[in-house]
C-alpha cells in the first residue's frame, strides 16, 4: 500500500493510497488521538455509496458522528452553506477535539475544510477524497475555501488535515466525465515537474482510461509525492507552489464566466493547460513539438482543449481573470513552462497577449 | 514612546503605545513593505473622529485606501456583515499584498480581523484598537471572529496583525460606559499573572478613572507585556493561553443570554470574574480576602458586580455555557485563581457548583 509523507514540521501528515480503505478509518482515528464527537460532511451522490461504512467505522471504535449531507457539486460550495454547517455544528455541541471528515470530492473537502479551519478557530480535518481529482489534488496540501458570486476561491485559508485515506475502490463507480476531469490535474503534475512521468502517462493512456487499478496506484502516489514536494517547500503559497496553478489562470476564469459548475474544473484546466503551453510558446520558447505532445495527451484522454465564446464572453473571462488571486497590481500573472517538467512561476503576461490567446482556443 | 514586542517567530510584531501616532500609519505601513491597495474597516461612530486623518496618513504614503463602515456595537459582529465585507474587498480588487485596515474597537477588530484571516486565504492586517478594551486585549493576540446565534466567537481563526497601533489619544473622547468596560480587562491581568499590577490598580483607582495619560501609558503597556508573553509561549491556545479566559465562561454566558450588546464585554466579564473568584475560593482556596479586594476594585471603577436572573434566564445560562469553546465533553472548564497572581487552567466544574454560584450573583 502506498503512503506518502507530506512534510510540515508539526502539521505533517500521512496519506494512505490503496484499495478497502474506509473501513479502516475508526482505527485510525484512534491512532490520532481524535475526540469523540465527529461530523461526516458528504454529498449526496457519495452519501449513498460510502456514507454507511465510514459510519460504521468510526462507530466500532466508539466514535460518535453525526452526518451533513450537501447538494453535489460547485453550488454547494459558498457561505450560505458554510453557515449551516456551523449551525449544525453548534447545534450537536462540537467542541474543540471535535473532528471533520471530508467524505467526497474536492468540493466537499474544500467546504468542510474551510468549516474545520473556521469553527472555533479550527479542529481536526480528516480528508477522504472520493473523486480522482480530489484524491491527487485538492485533499492534498491544506487549501480550503469557498467561492464568492465575484469569484472563485476567493474565501478560505490554510488547514492542514490530520491525514488522508485515498481508496482506489471509490474511483470504481466515478462517472467517466468526472474521471477524466482528474486526469487534467494529473497531467499537470508531469507538465509541470516531472518529464519522466509525463511520458510515462503519455505511454500509457490506454491503462489510464481503463483505471487500471495497479497504474492507478502508482499514479495516484506520484501526484500525491510531487504535490506534497512542493508544498513541503512553500506550504502558504509564497512561491514556488505557484506552479501548481498552471493552466488554472483562464481555467478559473473559464468556470466563472461559464457559472460554476458548467464545466468540471478538470475540463476548465484542461483548456487552461492548452492556453498556458501556447503562451509557454510565446513567452518561454517552450517548443512546438511539446505544444503538440501536451495537446494530444489532453486530446487522447478526452478532455476538451478548445472553447469557442462570443465577443461579450470573452471580455468577461478577461474581467474575470483580472479578479483573481493570481493577479499583483494590473498584470495578469501566469506559470509557464520552458519544456515539459521544467516551469516557472510568476510571469506577467500583457492582457493584449493573453487575449491572442484565448481566441486560439476557437480551434485546436 | 512604550513599544512591545509579541515573539512569534516569523509572525512576531510590534506593539506602538502612546498619543497622536494615527499620522504615523502611512510611514509604518511603508516600513512594513504593505501593497498599495487598503482597506480601512471602521465603524460610524469611530469615522467620524478617526478616519480622516487615517486616511490622510495612508494617502500621504502613496497608498490607496477605501473605507467600510459598520454599524458600532456586537450586532455588526456575523457572517452577513462578513459577506458585505468580501464582496466590497473582491469589487475594489483587492490583490495578496493588500491589506485592512481595522479602525476601531473589539468588534471592528475581530471582525476585520477575520475578513483578513480568510480573504485570499489571508492578507495583511494592521490593528488600530480605539477602545480601551482593544488595546489591551482584543486586538494583540491574532484571535479573530464572529459570531453564530447560537453563540459568541463560534468562527473564527488565528490571524496574527503586522502591528499594532495603541493611540492613547483616541481614549479622550471614549464614553464613560465603554471606558470602564475595558477597565475590566485591564483589571483581569492583575489577577491572573502579577500581584504588584493588582495592587498598583488598587491603590491607584482615582488615576485610572480621570485616564491620567502617564498612568494609562504605563498600564496599557502593562497589559500587552502580560498579554504578549502569554501568546508567544502558547499561540494556538493549547495551554497556558486559557488564563486570559479568567471571569470568560460566565461571562460569554451573560452575553449570549441577554443578546449581544445589552452587557457590554467588559460588563459581562467583570460579573464573570466575581463569579469565578468566589469559584476559586470554593474551589482552589483563594482568601476571602482575595476575593473582597477583587470584588472591591471592580465595584469602586464602577463595573457591574451582580446581576439578577430569573428562573428561565438562569437555565439559558447554563445552556449558554455548555456551548461555549471551553466546554470538553461534559463538565464545564473554568480558568480559576489560587491567589492574586497565580491562575490554573482547564479545571473542571460540577454544573451543580456553577448554578450555586451564578445564584451568589444576585447580591453582593
Amino acid at each position: 500500500m502506498p503512503n506518502v509523507n507530506v512534510e510540515l514540521g508539526d502539521r505533517s501528515y500521512n496519506i494512505q493510497i490503496g484499495a478497502n480503505l474506509l473501513n479502516e478509518l475508526g482505527t485510525m482515528c484512534q491512532q490520532h488521538n481524535l475526540g469523540q464527537k465527529c461530523v461526516i460532511v458528504t454529498d449526496s451522490n457519495v452519501e449513498a455509496a460510502y456514507a454507511e461504512i465510514v459510519t460504521d467505522s468510526l462507530k466500532a471504535s466508539g466514535f460518535d458522528p453525526i452526518r451533513i449531507t450537501i447538494k453535489p457539486g460547485e453550488v454547494s460550495k459558498n457561505l450560505q452553506v458554510v453557515q449551516m454547517c456551523y449551525e449544525l455544528l453548534a447545534k450537536h455541541r462540537i467542541e474543540r477535539n471535535s473532528f471533520i471528515v471530508a467524505l467526497g470530492g474536492g468540493v466537499v473537502g474544500d467546504l468542510a475544510g474551510f468549516v474545520a479551519a473556521t469553527y472555533l478557530r479550527g479542529i481536526s480535518l480528516v480528508q477522504i477524497p472520493t473523486t480522482l481529482l480530489a484524491q491527487v489534488d485538492s485533499s492534498v496540501g491544506g487549501k480550503v475555501g469557498v467561492n464568492l458570486p465575484a469569484g472563485k476561491n476567493l474565501v478560505g485559508s490554510f488547514h492542514q488535515p490530520r491525514f488522508v485515506i485515498c481508496d482506489r475502490a471509490t474511483l470504481a463507480s466515478l462517472p467517466d466525465r468526472e474521471y477524466k476531469a482528474g486526469l487534467a490535474e494529473v497531467i499537470k503534475y508531469g507538465i509541470i515537474y516531472d518529464a519522466q512521468f509525463f511520458t510515462q502517462l503519455d505511454q500509457n493512456v490506454d491503462l489510464l482510461m481503463n483505471r487500471d487499478p495497479a497504474f492507478l496506484d502508482l499514479v495516484i502516489a506520484r501526484c500525491c509525492q510531487i504535490k506534497a514536494a512542493i508544498v513541503g517547500k512553500d506550504e502558504k503559497e509564497s512561491g514556488l507552489r505557484a506552479i501548481l496553478n498552471f493552466g488554472h489562470t483562464i481555467g478559473h476564469g473559464l468556470e466563472a464566466i461559464t457559472g460554476y459548475g458548467r464545466l468540471l474544473h478538470g475540463e476548465a484546466i484542461s483548456i487552461g493547460q492548452i492556453a498556458a503551453a501556447r503562451l509557454s510558446h510565446m513567452r518561454l520558447g517552450l517548443s512546438k513539438h511539446d505544444v503538440e505532445r501536451i495537446t494530444s495527451v489532453f486530446q487522447r484522454v478526452g478532455l476538451p482543449i478548445t472553447i469557442v465564446l462570443d465577443a461579450s464572453e470573452r471580455r468577461s473571462l478577461l474581467e474575470a481573470m483580472n479578479l483573481d488571486k493570481k493577479v499583483v497590481s494590473g498584470g495578469i500573472k501566469f506559470v509557464l513552462i520552458k519544456s515539459i517538467g521544467e516551469s516557472e512561476f510568476g510571469l506577467r503576461v500583457e492582457e493584449s497577449m493573453v487575449a491572442e490567446i484565448v481566441d486560439t482556443l476557437h480551434e485546436q
